[in-house]
Protein backbone atom coordinates (compact mmCIF):
# COMPACT_ATOMS: atom_id res chain seq x y z
CA UNK A 1 0.00 0.00 0.00
CA UNK A 2 1.40 3.62 -0.99
CA UNK A 3 1.24 6.59 0.55
CA UNK A 4 0.74 10.05 -0.63
CA UNK A 5 1.98 12.75 1.22
CA UNK A 6 -1.33 15.35 1.01
CA UNK A 7 -0.76 19.26 1.41
CA UNK A 8 -3.20 21.96 1.10
CA UNK A 9 -1.26 25.40 -0.48
CA UNK A 10 -2.91 28.74 -0.04
CA UNK A 11 -2.97 30.30 -3.40
CA UNK A 12 -2.21 34.04 -2.40
CA UNK A 13 -3.80 36.92 -4.73
CA UNK A 14 -0.51 37.88 -6.24
CA UNK A 15 0.01 34.78 -7.83
CA UNK A 16 -2.11 35.62 -10.29
CA UNK A 17 -0.60 37.45 -13.58
CA UNK A 18 -2.09 40.18 -15.77
CA UNK A 19 -3.96 37.39 -17.75
CA UNK A 20 -6.07 36.82 -14.11
CA UNK A 21 -4.83 33.08 -13.70
CA UNK A 22 -2.39 31.87 -11.18
CA UNK A 23 0.84 32.32 -13.45
CA UNK A 24 2.35 29.19 -14.72
CA UNK A 25 6.23 29.82 -13.35
CA UNK A 26 4.36 30.35 -10.21
CA UNK A 27 3.09 26.53 -10.23
CA UNK A 28 6.51 25.70 -9.11
CA UNK A 29 6.48 27.87 -6.06
CA UNK A 30 2.97 26.10 -4.76
CA UNK A 31 5.04 23.01 -5.88
CA UNK A 32 8.02 24.52 -3.81
CA UNK A 33 5.49 25.06 -0.80
CA UNK A 34 4.49 20.99 -0.69
CA UNK A 35 7.60 19.90 -1.40
CA UNK A 36 9.17 21.75 2.00
CA UNK A 37 6.58 20.64 4.07
CA UNK A 38 7.32 16.73 3.34
CA UNK A 39 11.30 16.91 3.06
CA UNK A 40 11.77 19.80 5.66
CA UNK A 41 8.69 19.82 8.15
CA UNK A 42 7.73 16.60 7.92
CA UNK A 43 10.86 15.16 7.79
CA UNK A 44 11.95 16.80 11.35
CA UNK A 45 9.31 15.67 13.01
CA UNK A 46 10.59 11.89 11.76
CA UNK A 47 13.78 13.15 13.70
CA UNK A 48 15.49 13.58 10.16
CA UNK A 49 17.15 17.02 9.15
CA UNK A 50 19.64 15.60 6.32
CA UNK A 51 17.04 16.61 3.46
CA UNK A 52 16.77 20.42 5.27
CA UNK A 53 20.50 20.49 4.96
CA UNK A 54 21.01 20.07 1.47
CA UNK A 55 19.11 19.10 -1.42
CA UNK A 56 19.55 20.09 -4.91
CA UNK A 57 16.61 20.38 -7.15
CA UNK A 58 18.51 18.40 -11.38
CA UNK A 59 15.13 18.98 -13.33
CA UNK A 60 11.80 19.73 -12.89
CA UNK A 61 8.90 18.71 -15.15
CA UNK A 62 5.51 20.13 -15.01
CA UNK A 63 2.08 19.74 -17.22
CA UNK A 64 -0.56 22.42 -17.13
CA UNK A 65 -3.97 21.04 -17.47
CA UNK A 66 -6.56 23.82 -16.24
CA UNK A 67 -5.85 27.43 -15.21
CA UNK A 68 -6.02 27.98 -11.60
CA UNK A 69 -7.40 31.09 -10.23
CA UNK A 70 -6.94 32.93 -6.83
CA UNK A 71 -9.67 31.58 -3.90
CA UNK A 72 -9.33 28.30 -2.42
CA UNK A 73 -5.95 26.48 -1.19
CA UNK A 74 -4.62 24.02 -3.78
CA UNK A 75 -4.32 20.46 -3.08
CA UNK A 76 -1.04 18.41 -3.99
CA UNK A 77 -0.43 14.86 -3.38
CA UNK A 78 3.03 13.88 -3.37
CA UNK A 79 4.56 10.51 -3.90
CA UNK A 80 7.98 8.88 -5.10
CA UNK A 81 8.20 7.56 -8.48
CA UNK A 82 11.88 6.69 -8.38
CA UNK A 83 15.00 6.42 -5.87
CA UNK A 84 18.39 5.82 -7.38
CA UNK A 85 21.68 5.42 -5.01
CA UNK A 86 22.01 9.73 -5.16
CA UNK A 87 18.52 10.60 -6.54
CA UNK A 88 15.13 10.41 -6.29
CA UNK A 89 12.23 11.74 -7.59
CA UNK A 90 9.18 12.88 -6.54
CA UNK A 91 5.90 13.32 -7.96
CA UNK A 92 2.72 15.53 -7.73
CA UNK A 93 -0.43 16.20 -8.62
CA UNK A 94 -2.18 20.04 -8.11
CA UNK A 95 -6.10 19.65 -7.23
CA UNK A 96 -8.38 22.66 -7.69
CA UNK A 97 -11.44 21.42 -5.54
CA UNK A 98 -12.01 18.30 -7.63
CA UNK A 99 -10.37 19.28 -10.64
CA UNK A 100 -6.54 17.88 -11.53
CA UNK A 101 -5.29 20.77 -12.60
CA UNK A 102 -1.27 20.04 -12.93
CA UNK A 103 1.35 17.46 -12.81
CA UNK A 104 4.59 17.63 -11.98
CA UNK A 105 8.14 15.51 -11.41
CA UNK A 106 11.17 16.69 -9.61
CA UNK A 107 14.43 15.15 -9.51
CA UNK A 108 15.97 15.75 -6.05
CA UNK A 109 19.66 15.15 -5.28
CA UNK A 110 20.75 15.02 -2.00
CA UNK A 111 23.54 17.23 -1.54
CA UNK A 112 26.94 17.90 0.97
CA UNK A 113 26.32 22.03 1.20
CA UNK A 114 29.21 22.12 3.12
CA UNK A 115 31.61 20.33 0.86
CA UNK A 116 29.76 20.89 -2.42
CA UNK A 117 29.22 17.62 -3.71
CA UNK A 118 26.47 15.09 -4.38
CA UNK A 119 25.70 12.03 -2.23
CA UNK A 120 24.10 8.79 -1.79
CA UNK A 121 20.83 8.90 -0.24
CA UNK A 122 21.28 7.37 3.70
CA UNK A 123 19.51 4.44 5.16
CA UNK A 124 17.65 7.39 7.13
CA UNK A 125 16.63 8.55 4.25
CA UNK A 126 15.26 5.63 2.43
CA UNK A 127 12.79 4.22 5.35
CA UNK A 128 11.51 7.61 4.96
CA UNK A 129 10.93 7.81 1.66
CA UNK A 130 9.82 4.04 1.35
CA UNK A 131 6.13 4.40 2.26
CA UNK A 132 5.51 6.92 -0.53
CA UNK A 133 7.43 4.93 -2.98
CA UNK A 134 4.88 4.06 -5.90
CA UNK A 135 5.51 3.96 -9.82
CA UNK B 1 21.13 28.19 -40.98
CA UNK B 2 19.43 28.79 -38.07
CA UNK B 3 18.95 31.89 -35.60
CA UNK B 4 18.80 32.02 -31.84
CA UNK B 5 17.01 34.54 -30.28
CA UNK B 6 19.52 36.24 -27.75
CA UNK B 7 18.13 37.87 -24.64
CA UNK B 8 19.70 39.19 -21.40
CA UNK B 9 18.25 39.06 -18.01
CA UNK B 10 18.98 40.77 -15.29
CA UNK B 11 19.04 38.66 -11.86
CA UNK B 12 17.96 39.97 -8.74
CA UNK B 13 19.03 40.11 -5.53
CA UNK B 14 16.07 39.45 -4.00
CA UNK B 15 15.76 35.92 -7.29
CA UNK B 16 17.93 34.38 -4.34
CA UNK B 17 16.77 32.33 -1.60
CA UNK B 18 17.62 31.47 1.88
CA UNK B 19 20.34 29.16 0.45
CA UNK B 20 21.62 32.01 -1.32
CA UNK B 21 21.66 30.73 -5.26
CA UNK B 22 18.99 32.03 -7.19
CA UNK B 23 15.78 30.12 -6.42
CA UNK B 24 15.08 27.24 -8.80
CA UNK B 25 11.34 28.00 -9.03
CA UNK B 26 12.87 31.56 -10.02
CA UNK B 27 14.43 30.06 -13.06
CA UNK B 28 11.47 29.62 -14.84
CA UNK B 29 10.50 33.79 -13.98
CA UNK B 30 13.68 34.29 -16.03
CA UNK B 31 12.84 32.10 -19.31
CA UNK B 32 9.98 33.61 -18.75
CA UNK B 33 11.26 37.29 -19.65
CA UNK B 34 12.98 35.79 -22.54
CA UNK B 35 10.08 34.29 -23.64
CA UNK B 36 8.03 37.56 -23.33
CA UNK B 37 10.84 39.42 -24.97
CA UNK B 38 10.69 37.43 -28.08
CA UNK B 39 7.02 36.82 -28.46
CA UNK B 40 5.26 40.01 -27.32
CA UNK B 41 8.36 42.59 -27.57
CA UNK B 42 10.09 41.18 -30.38
CA UNK B 43 7.11 39.75 -32.79
CA UNK B 44 5.28 43.32 -32.10
CA UNK B 45 8.06 44.27 -33.76
CA UNK B 46 7.41 42.38 -36.64
CA UNK B 47 3.82 43.64 -36.58
CA UNK B 48 2.34 40.24 -35.35
CA UNK B 49 0.35 41.03 -32.18
CA UNK B 50 -1.18 37.57 -31.95
CA UNK B 51 0.83 35.48 -29.35
CA UNK B 52 0.61 38.44 -27.11
CA UNK B 53 -2.96 38.04 -27.34
CA UNK B 54 -2.48 34.41 -26.73
CA UNK B 55 -0.03 31.83 -26.03
CA UNK B 56 -1.04 29.01 -22.83
CA UNK B 57 1.97 27.18 -21.57
CA UNK B 58 0.99 23.52 -21.76
CA UNK B 59 4.62 21.87 -20.09
CA UNK B 60 7.77 23.00 -18.97
CA UNK B 61 11.02 21.32 -18.61
CA UNK B 62 13.88 22.52 -16.34
CA UNK B 63 17.60 21.43 -16.16
CA UNK B 64 19.56 22.62 -13.44
CA UNK B 65 23.65 22.29 -14.43
CA UNK B 66 24.79 24.68 -12.33
CA UNK B 67 24.14 26.77 -9.50
CA UNK B 68 23.68 30.68 -10.31
CA UNK B 69 24.02 33.66 -7.65
CA UNK B 70 23.34 37.37 -7.61
CA UNK B 71 25.35 39.33 -10.05
CA UNK B 72 25.39 39.65 -14.00
CA UNK B 73 22.71 39.49 -16.32
CA UNK B 74 22.59 35.66 -17.41
CA UNK B 75 22.26 35.13 -21.25
CA UNK B 76 19.03 32.91 -22.42
CA UNK B 77 19.70 31.72 -25.88
CA UNK B 78 16.44 30.25 -27.03
CA UNK B 79 15.29 28.23 -30.69
CA UNK B 80 12.09 26.75 -31.72
CA UNK B 81 12.76 22.68 -31.11
CA UNK B 82 9.15 21.70 -32.77
CA UNK B 83 6.21 23.16 -35.22
CA UNK B 84 3.00 21.43 -34.72
CA UNK B 85 -0.61 22.57 -36.38
CA UNK B 86 -1.48 23.72 -32.84
CA UNK B 87 1.43 24.01 -30.55
CA UNK B 88 5.29 24.42 -30.83
CA UNK B 89 8.15 24.24 -28.54
CA UNK B 90 10.71 26.70 -26.95
CA UNK B 91 13.96 24.73 -26.09
CA UNK B 92 16.31 27.73 -23.87
CA UNK B 93 20.08 27.24 -22.51
CA UNK B 94 20.81 29.63 -19.77
CA UNK B 95 24.35 31.28 -19.60
CA UNK B 96 26.07 32.62 -16.64
CA UNK B 97 29.10 34.07 -17.75
CA UNK B 98 30.45 31.38 -20.01
CA UNK B 99 29.01 28.63 -18.37
CA UNK B 100 25.85 26.95 -19.35
CA UNK B 101 23.97 27.10 -15.85
CA UNK B 102 20.37 25.54 -16.99
CA UNK B 103 18.37 24.54 -19.72
CA UNK B 104 14.72 24.27 -21.13
CA UNK B 105 11.92 23.65 -22.96
CA UNK B 106 8.67 24.86 -22.56
CA UNK B 107 5.20 23.28 -25.19
CA UNK B 108 3.70 26.66 -26.10
CA UNK B 109 -0.21 26.49 -27.26
CA UNK B 110 -1.58 29.10 -29.01
CA UNK B 111 -5.35 30.59 -28.00
CA UNK B 112 -8.25 32.20 -28.43
CA UNK B 113 -8.09 33.76 -25.15
CA UNK B 114 -11.73 35.66 -25.89
CA UNK B 115 -13.26 32.50 -27.10
CA UNK B 116 -11.52 29.99 -24.90
CA UNK B 117 -10.23 27.47 -26.59
CA UNK B 118 -6.35 26.35 -28.39
CA UNK B 119 -6.03 27.53 -31.82
CA UNK B 120 -3.75 26.14 -34.63
CA UNK B 121 -0.72 28.30 -35.81
CA UNK B 122 -1.63 31.17 -38.07
CA UNK B 123 0.67 31.46 -40.91
CA UNK B 124 2.30 34.65 -40.32
CA UNK B 125 3.38 33.02 -37.15
CA UNK B 126 4.83 30.27 -38.66
CA UNK B 127 6.88 32.55 -40.49
CA UNK B 128 8.01 34.39 -37.38
CA UNK B 129 9.26 31.04 -35.78
CA UNK B 130 10.68 29.91 -39.27
CA UNK B 131 14.14 31.44 -38.94
CA UNK B 132 14.56 29.84 -35.15
CA UNK B 133 13.70 25.96 -36.34
CA UNK B 134 16.08 23.80 -35.15
CA UNK B 135 15.75 20.30 -34.00
CA UNK C 1 -16.71 48.46 20.53
CA UNK C 2 -13.91 48.75 17.88
CA UNK C 3 -13.93 45.17 15.62
CA UNK C 4 -10.29 44.11 14.04
CA UNK C 5 -10.59 41.81 11.11
CA UNK C 6 -8.38 38.88 11.84
CA UNK C 7 -6.44 36.72 9.44
CA UNK C 8 -3.88 34.33 9.41
CA UNK C 9 -1.39 34.60 6.52
CA UNK C 10 0.75 31.54 6.30
CA UNK C 11 4.33 32.34 5.24
CA UNK C 12 6.27 30.41 2.53
CA UNK C 13 9.52 29.18 1.96
CA UNK C 14 9.94 31.41 -0.73
CA UNK C 15 9.24 34.45 1.65
CA UNK C 16 12.51 33.91 3.05
CA UNK C 17 15.75 35.94 1.50
CA UNK C 18 19.12 35.55 1.32
CA UNK C 19 19.39 36.45 4.85
CA UNK C 20 17.19 33.53 5.92
CA UNK C 21 14.61 35.82 7.15
CA UNK C 22 10.70 36.86 5.41
CA UNK C 23 12.62 39.83 2.99
CA UNK C 24 11.08 43.43 4.13
CA UNK C 25 9.64 44.19 0.63
CA UNK C 26 7.92 40.63 1.02
CA UNK C 27 5.92 41.48 3.63
CA UNK C 28 3.49 44.01 1.69
CA UNK C 29 2.23 40.73 0.17
CA UNK C 30 1.59 39.46 3.21
CA UNK C 31 -0.20 42.77 4.16
CA UNK C 32 -1.78 42.48 0.90
CA UNK C 33 -2.93 39.16 1.31
CA UNK C 34 -4.49 40.29 4.46
CA UNK C 35 -6.22 43.43 2.72
CA UNK C 36 -7.73 41.35 -0.70
CA UNK C 37 -9.30 39.05 2.75
CA UNK C 38 -11.07 41.73 4.42
CA UNK C 39 -11.78 44.08 0.84
CA UNK C 40 -12.51 41.72 -1.58
CA UNK C 41 -13.67 38.25 -0.08
CA UNK C 42 -14.93 39.70 3.17
CA UNK C 43 -17.06 42.59 2.05
CA UNK C 44 -18.20 40.43 -1.31
CA UNK C 45 -19.97 38.80 1.56
CA UNK C 46 -21.67 41.15 2.47
CA UNK C 47 -22.73 41.79 -1.23
CA UNK C 48 -20.10 44.47 -1.46
CA UNK C 49 -18.15 44.12 -4.82
CA UNK C 50 -17.10 47.52 -5.61
CA UNK C 51 -13.72 47.82 -3.58
CA UNK C 52 -12.73 44.70 -5.51
CA UNK C 53 -13.95 46.49 -8.84
CA UNK C 54 -11.44 49.17 -8.36
CA UNK C 55 -9.17 50.59 -4.86
CA UNK C 56 -5.91 51.99 -5.71
CA UNK C 57 -3.37 52.20 -3.08
CA UNK C 58 -1.99 55.87 -2.30
CA UNK C 59 0.66 55.27 0.42
CA UNK C 60 2.35 52.25 2.31
CA UNK C 61 4.21 52.92 5.33
CA UNK C 62 5.85 50.05 7.53
CA UNK C 63 7.47 49.56 10.33
CA UNK C 64 9.61 46.23 11.00
CA UNK C 65 9.80 45.82 14.75
CA UNK C 66 11.35 42.15 14.84
CA UNK C 67 12.61 39.30 12.15
CA UNK C 68 9.67 36.71 10.59
CA UNK C 69 11.00 33.36 9.93
CA UNK C 70 9.74 30.19 7.68
CA UNK C 71 7.39 28.24 10.00
CA UNK C 72 3.74 28.66 11.02
CA UNK C 73 1.49 31.67 9.67
CA UNK C 74 1.31 35.11 10.78
CA UNK C 75 -1.53 36.70 12.20
CA UNK C 76 -2.59 40.16 10.63
CA UNK C 77 -5.15 42.44 12.40
CA UNK C 78 -6.88 45.10 10.33
CA UNK C 79 -8.59 48.22 11.66
CA UNK C 80 -9.28 51.40 9.72
CA UNK C 81 -7.89 54.15 11.60
CA UNK C 82 -9.31 56.85 9.01
CA UNK C 83 -12.02 57.72 6.57
CA UNK C 84 -12.54 60.82 4.48
CA UNK C 85 -14.37 61.35 1.67
CA UNK C 86 -12.64 59.55 -1.31
CA UNK C 87 -9.94 57.53 0.90
CA UNK C 88 -9.70 55.58 3.71
CA UNK C 89 -6.80 54.30 5.96
CA UNK C 90 -5.98 50.62 7.09
CA UNK C 91 -4.10 49.74 9.92
CA UNK C 92 -2.54 46.64 10.36
CA UNK C 93 -0.20 45.19 13.36
CA UNK C 94 1.57 41.71 12.33
CA UNK C 95 1.99 39.22 15.14
CA UNK C 96 4.33 36.31 14.84
CA UNK C 97 2.99 34.00 17.63
CA UNK C 98 2.47 36.83 20.20
CA UNK C 99 5.42 39.24 19.25
CA UNK C 100 4.55 42.19 17.50
CA UNK C 101 6.76 41.91 14.29
CA UNK C 102 5.34 44.58 11.94
CA UNK C 103 2.98 47.32 12.03
CA UNK C 104 1.87 49.32 8.66
CA UNK C 105 -1.03 51.72 7.38
CA UNK C 106 -1.96 52.09 3.98
CA UNK C 107 -3.97 54.76 2.13
CA UNK C 108 -6.60 53.62 -0.15
CA UNK C 109 -8.25 55.43 -2.80
CA UNK C 110 -11.82 54.18 -4.29
CA UNK C 111 -11.69 54.19 -8.36
CA UNK C 112 -13.43 54.26 -11.00
CA UNK C 113 -11.61 51.51 -12.96
CA UNK C 114 -13.09 52.12 -16.52
CA UNK C 115 -13.51 55.68 -16.32
CA UNK C 116 -9.77 55.94 -14.87
CA UNK C 117 -10.42 58.50 -11.69
CA UNK C 118 -10.79 58.19 -7.92
CA UNK C 119 -14.67 58.53 -6.57
CA UNK C 120 -16.24 59.37 -3.40
CA UNK C 121 -16.88 56.37 -0.76
CA UNK C 122 -20.08 54.92 -1.16
CA UNK C 123 -22.94 54.46 1.60
CA UNK C 124 -22.85 50.88 1.32
CA UNK C 125 -18.82 50.75 1.61
CA UNK C 126 -19.12 53.46 4.78
CA UNK C 127 -21.35 50.71 5.94
CA UNK C 128 -19.09 48.09 5.78
CA UNK C 129 -15.91 49.93 7.37
CA UNK C 130 -17.85 51.36 10.64
CA UNK C 131 -16.88 48.37 13.12
CA UNK C 132 -13.55 48.98 11.97
CA UNK C 133 -12.82 52.65 12.51
CA UNK C 134 -10.90 52.94 15.26
CA UNK C 135 -8.03 55.76 15.83
CA UNK D 1 26.53 69.88 -4.59
CA UNK D 2 24.47 66.79 -4.00
CA UNK D 3 24.92 64.04 -5.67
CA UNK D 4 22.28 61.27 -6.61
CA UNK D 5 23.15 57.74 -6.96
CA UNK D 6 21.12 56.88 -10.41
CA UNK D 7 20.03 53.36 -11.15
CA UNK D 8 17.74 51.64 -13.98
CA UNK D 9 15.96 48.68 -12.69
CA UNK D 10 13.90 46.42 -15.18
CA UNK D 11 10.69 45.97 -15.18
CA UNK D 12 9.67 41.92 -15.69
CA UNK D 13 6.54 41.41 -17.03
CA UNK D 14 5.60 39.39 -13.84
CA UNK D 15 5.68 42.42 -11.89
CA UNK D 16 2.33 42.86 -13.18
CA UNK D 17 -0.92 41.86 -10.82
CA UNK D 18 -3.97 40.74 -12.24
CA UNK D 19 -4.98 44.72 -13.00
CA UNK D 20 -2.55 45.10 -15.44
CA UNK D 21 -0.08 47.12 -13.73
CA UNK D 22 2.96 46.68 -11.52
CA UNK D 23 1.98 45.61 -8.56
CA UNK D 24 2.28 48.19 -5.51
CA UNK D 25 4.18 45.50 -3.37
CA UNK D 26 6.29 44.97 -6.28
CA UNK D 27 7.40 48.62 -5.80
CA UNK D 28 9.64 48.11 -2.88
CA UNK D 29 11.07 45.09 -4.93
CA UNK D 30 12.20 47.72 -7.47
CA UNK D 31 13.37 49.97 -4.83
CA UNK D 32 15.55 46.95 -3.54
CA UNK D 33 17.20 46.61 -6.59
CA UNK D 34 17.81 50.10 -6.48
CA UNK D 35 19.63 50.06 -2.74
CA UNK D 36 21.24 46.79 -3.24
CA UNK D 37 23.14 48.19 -6.24
CA UNK D 38 24.31 51.21 -4.25
CA UNK D 39 24.84 50.04 -1.22
CA UNK D 40 26.32 46.76 -1.91
CA UNK D 41 27.88 46.55 -5.44
CA UNK D 42 28.62 50.55 -5.46
CA UNK D 43 30.15 50.43 -1.69
CA UNK D 44 32.12 47.15 -2.75
CA UNK D 45 33.96 49.47 -5.30
CA UNK D 46 34.69 52.22 -2.73
CA UNK D 47 36.36 48.83 -0.44
CA UNK D 48 33.24 49.50 1.89
CA UNK D 49 31.64 45.72 2.28
CA UNK D 50 30.05 46.66 5.91
CA UNK D 51 26.48 47.55 4.59
CA UNK D 52 26.68 44.06 3.04
CA UNK D 53 27.12 42.08 6.21
CA UNK D 54 24.64 43.67 7.51
CA UNK D 55 21.71 46.41 7.10
CA UNK D 56 18.72 46.29 8.61
CA UNK D 57 15.23 47.95 7.31
CA UNK D 58 13.50 49.53 10.50
CA UNK D 59 11.17 51.65 7.97
CA UNK D 60 9.91 51.84 4.59
CA UNK D 61 7.28 55.16 3.30
CA UNK D 62 5.91 54.65 -0.38
CA UNK D 63 3.86 57.35 -2.19
CA UNK D 64 2.27 55.86 -5.51
CA UNK D 65 1.55 59.00 -7.61
CA UNK D 66 1.21 57.45 -11.13
CA UNK D 67 0.68 53.59 -12.34
CA UNK D 68 3.59 52.02 -13.96
CA UNK D 69 3.47 48.96 -16.82
CA UNK D 70 5.55 46.59 -18.07
CA UNK D 71 7.84 48.15 -20.71
CA UNK D 72 11.52 50.03 -20.30
CA UNK D 73 13.60 50.20 -17.40
CA UNK D 74 12.10 52.00 -14.41
CA UNK D 75 15.07 54.78 -13.37
CA UNK D 76 15.65 55.20 -9.28
CA UNK D 77 17.04 58.19 -8.59
CA UNK D 78 18.55 58.06 -4.81
CA UNK D 79 20.06 60.18 -1.91
CA UNK D 80 20.26 60.35 1.95
CA UNK D 81 17.92 62.32 3.50
CA UNK D 82 19.01 61.33 7.48
CA UNK D 83 21.83 60.23 9.02
CA UNK D 84 21.76 60.11 12.42
CA UNK D 85 24.24 58.42 14.91
CA UNK D 86 23.07 54.12 14.47
CA UNK D 87 20.78 55.24 11.41
CA UNK D 88 20.42 56.70 7.68
CA UNK D 89 17.84 57.43 5.48
CA UNK D 90 17.36 57.16 1.84
CA UNK D 91 15.14 59.20 0.01
CA UNK D 92 13.90 57.78 -3.46
CA UNK D 93 12.42 59.21 -6.46
CA UNK D 94 11.34 56.53 -8.97
CA UNK D 95 10.43 57.51 -12.99
CA UNK D 96 8.46 55.97 -15.71
CA UNK D 97 10.28 57.88 -18.98
CA UNK D 98 9.71 61.43 -17.46
CA UNK D 99 7.09 60.94 -15.43
CA UNK D 100 7.68 60.50 -11.02
CA UNK D 101 5.81 57.53 -10.59
CA UNK D 102 6.76 57.19 -6.83
CA UNK D 103 8.47 58.54 -4.00
CA UNK D 104 10.06 56.12 -1.03
CA UNK D 105 11.61 56.42 2.28
CA UNK D 106 13.94 53.70 3.75
CA UNK D 107 15.30 54.04 7.29
CA UNK D 108 18.41 51.96 7.37
CA UNK D 109 20.29 50.08 10.72
CA UNK D 110 23.86 49.32 10.41
CA UNK D 111 23.77 45.79 12.07
CA UNK D 112 26.43 43.32 13.59
CA UNK D 113 24.47 39.89 12.39
CA UNK D 114 26.83 37.98 13.97
CA UNK D 115 26.58 39.73 17.46
CA UNK D 116 22.60 40.15 16.79
CA UNK D 117 22.46 44.19 18.03
CA UNK D 118 22.34 47.71 15.98
CA UNK D 119 25.66 49.64 15.61
CA UNK D 120 26.73 53.04 15.54
CA UNK D 121 27.44 54.12 11.60
CA UNK D 122 31.27 53.93 11.17
CA UNK D 123 33.99 56.61 9.65
CA UNK D 124 34.35 54.69 6.00
CA UNK D 125 30.38 54.35 6.09
CA UNK D 126 29.60 58.55 6.74
CA UNK D 127 32.46 59.08 4.31
CA UNK D 128 30.63 57.09 1.39
CA UNK D 129 27.28 58.35 2.29
CA UNK D 130 28.33 62.56 2.59
CA UNK D 131 28.07 62.75 -1.17
CA UNK D 132 24.79 61.96 -1.18
CA UNK D 133 23.39 63.85 1.90
CA UNK D 134 20.36 66.48 1.05
CA UNK D 135 17.14 67.45 3.19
Amino acid sequence: MTERFVYDVPVRWSDMDAYGHVNNARFLTLYEEARVAMFFVGARKHGLGSFEEGIVIARHEIDYLRPVDYGDPVRVEMWISEVRAAAFTVSYELYDGDVLASRAKSVCVPYHLAQGHPRRLSEAEREFLRPYVAS
